[in-house]
């Protein structure tokens, strides 16, 4: 049993290469741009800047046969399951990303800090529930 | 262009309808069981009880082609584009849920509170970082 996924936008930034980019957005990261797909554009319509969202990527480089990793790629930490580490390597590469929207141009959103490279395929927008502030 | 995403472990709960199921894991849901994959159970060694994590789903009931809700199914709130709400029904319909380990039967998982239903497919698993305690 698979499930397939359709890219509903496309990481545009300043970053090209996976191995110089953050780890994580915190970690100086710059803003980038979001190309959302024609076919889903209105399901951003109520999108407004200050919105804070939770990206849900596909690290489209990753490797899938990986099951354990040294943390931050630090061969001193010990080998990790990556179902404890945020490790882009995994069987299903999906990254979790959380921004501020600082920008709107329909079909284009800009936010802010992102570490995911450019090119990068955004598979789920989500809001921050203010609830518990995270996923 | 789609990617395929492969079940890395199913979940195990009394609940068992989508619609009486509750909205978030806050709102009383129970505790439930992730039943791990063989293929990719080593991932899991260094999940420790106590810890949080973040479980990436997919609905496996959810209607991909619904761009604007009523959030929480509530005709009286309008139309809101799905990027900016919750609901299961959405393009890739991943699920979110930040829940705490209580037990650990390798190779399964016992977490909560979670409000997915028995049979929900889990694509990933993900400590929640201390830097931010979010996604």
């Amino acid at each position: 049993m698979t499930y397939s996924l359709v890219p509903v936008a496309v990481v545009r930034s300043s970053l090209t290469d996976r191995h110089e980019a953050p780890m994580q957005g915190y970690e100086g990261a710059p803003d980038a741009w979001l190309d959302v797909q024609d076919a889903v554009v209105d399901a951003m319509d109520d999108i407004a800047v200050g919105d804070e969202l939770i990206l849900i990527t596909w690290f489209h480089e990753a490797q899938r046969d990986v099951l354990k990793v040294h943390p931050r790629s630090d061969p001193r930490h010990p080998l990790t399951g990556v179902f404890s580490t945020r490790s882009p390597d995994r069987p299903n590469p999906l990254g979790l990303h959380r921004v501020r929207v600082l920008a709107i141009d329909r079909p284009r959103i800009q936010v802010g800090p992102l570490e995911a490279i450019d090119g990068t395929p955004v598979v789920d927008i989500k809001p921050v529930l203010s609830r518990t502030e995270d996923a």
